[in-house]
């Protein structure tokens, strides 16, 4: 597990990793924003050896993978070197591989730049890049000997951005407590301090890091962390096949309503707790746009999901807030019963 | 750590590793040489999809190892599925690491066909393709679900390649024991059964699972198991370069001989069995020929040595036969006076 530090002071933070690791070189791998944006502001890695990677998920890959031990190799770097991942969840997820295949593992330090890669992607110990049209297809689990979470890189983000991440540290409350849940439910998204989101993450994060403590490697309980991803894929897929792609977190935020409609009329989820996540997530998220019409394509999408076995639609329900249950099967006619009371608590 | 089984009946210990794994689908890498000669003979596999890369260490590549994963996907294994990996190191080291990294990891299982695959690629769970021009630069540890070892596919093989792996089985002797050593030197190669070597065989693996099991990801005594590498990778990589590559077991033989002798004038290793080894490993292997002309040469290329720590050379010597001590730091005048010594045993 890799030590984590909620900090706004990076420099100082990174100083101390480097030096306490007594690594003999030093790369920084950066997609072409955070080498403009955020690879000035952090004086730390100033003589580090610069790895640069194209941004945008659909650089997740091969290619970039080879180019990036190439550079490993050309920068000297040995089995006591450090990558330090400087960038969002596709930085942090291409860099983890290559450091932990590169002389079979070298040490990696993830230092995520959004608030999805922090609240996603930086922590857990997945990594990966996509292949043959699949997201995530080769990967491996392997924990960054540290993780460094600041929000100071966050003012820049899109607001679309920071609402992204804030739907998985939503899921995150829904897997811990109904007080958890209140405290997000409470916030206003339109004016949050940084002093205030970096304690948030930090608590959100507890819940991910206790839940993947338990079972790294996803055989059991870490499936709970699928909460909201079984219907979130679907419409995130839906969304992708006609073009207009919708961002994950958005995706998140609508499949959770949709599990936590099928929650209650499985597991008998209180109706009021549905209410108040549905009118939340409406009011800063809006609705994914469905008609009966495209139920079947959308349970269609689910039984490929990568969690699907033989075909049977399986999800993360909650009975309560913070009582996970794995392993669910779905009917069809759950799936559409549910469909049509999302679309009622979303008016549309 | 895998199931290790030594038998000579694969088809039935396959159907058991087979069936007690309740795979949902099982897929064979093979190259062109085991696809020939040894697929048509395991009936167990006769349905499972077949993945064939072309034989070779030069093979041993990023292409070979995309085409891999993307003939997993073709063949719709998923996280439940497993990869069984049939043939020499080429294969089990590259169908290892293509499982290890597919959906971030599904099960394989290594069936080596060589005598030197057998006791140096398929067990121990270093897992790899050759990158950059350098040898086994990317990879991860992970280890085989099972491996099953027989000697029933040796009668094919080359006698250079029984000799072969049959000089990393003297290495693990020499780790192990003065009587694991005297049952090798008493063998008499060109006469020896398959039921005889399979069980030396066992012998010899048990040694290495013995030192993997106390460190698998090779911090300190793994390093025990490079007896014999770091002087031999020099004679190979020499080879290499002057177009004349000699057989990897061959350059072990004679860098367990040349380290001897430097076990002998550090660490006090008995004269007696050093020259013991020395004239088993001449009458056996004959003698890599050099000059006191391609002394600073072969130093070189131990300083490049993927081991090696800021251009000191490391390796492991021995005090007796079954007391390896790792990082001993050599001076060049130590390899120069043992390469003497060397061609003198040798009689070159």
């Amino acid at each position: 597990m890799p030590s984590l530090h909620f900090t706004n002071q990076v420099d100082a933070t990174l100083i101390k990793i480097i030096e306490g690791g007594s690594y003999n070189r030093v790369a920084v791998l950066v997609d072409g924003n955070t080498r403009q944006l955020v690879l000035p502001r952090v004086q730390s890695l100033a003589n580090a050896h610069v790895i640069e990677m194209p941004a945008g998920d659909i650089n997740k890959n091969l290619d970039s993978l080879a180019h990036v031990w190439e550079q490993l190799q050309l920068g000297g770097m040995t089995r006591h070197s450090l990558l330090v991942n400087l960038g969002g969840g596709v930085v942090t997820d291409l860099g983890g591989l290559a450091a932990a295949t590169f002389k079979r593992g070298i040490s990696f330090v993830n230092v995520p730049t959004t608030l999805l890669g922090a609240v996603d992607a930086a922590v857990g110990g997945k990594t990966g890049i996509n292949f043959g049209g699949l997201k995530n297809e080769i990967g491996v689990f392997a924990s960054a000997a540290a993780v460094v979470v600041s929000t100071c890189f966050f003012s820049t983000l899109p607001q679309q951005e920071l609402m992204s991440g804030f739907a998985e540290m939503l899921k995150h409350a829904m897997l811990d407590s109904e007080s958890q849940v209140e405290k997000i439910l409470g916030v206003d998204l339109n004016d949050i301090d940084c002093d205030l989101l970096l304690s948030m993450l930090q608590e959100s994060l507890n819940v991910k890091m206790r839940i993947v403590h338990q079972d790294p490697t996803e055989h059991g309980i870490r499936k709970a962390l699928n909460l909201g991803h079984t219907v979130g894929h679907a419409f995130e897929s839906k969304a992708m096949n006609e073009g207009a792609p919708i961002p994950h977190g958005y995706a998140v935020a609508w499949g959770l309503v949709v599990e936590a409609v099928l929650s209650h009329m499985l597991l008998g989820f209180s109706s009021e707790m549905l209410y108040r996540l549905a009118s939340f997530v409406k009011s800063n998220y809006g609705a994914f746009y469905i008609t009966c019409d495209h139920y079947d394509e959308l349970i269609n999408l689910m039984r490929h999901d990568k969690k699907t076995i033989d075909g049977e639609i399986n999800c993360t329900l909650l009975s309560t807030c913070g009582n996970p249950i794995i392993n669910n099967t779905i009917t069809t006619d759950n799936i559409k019963a549910a469909l049509d009371i999302y679309r009622d608590l979303m008016g549309i």
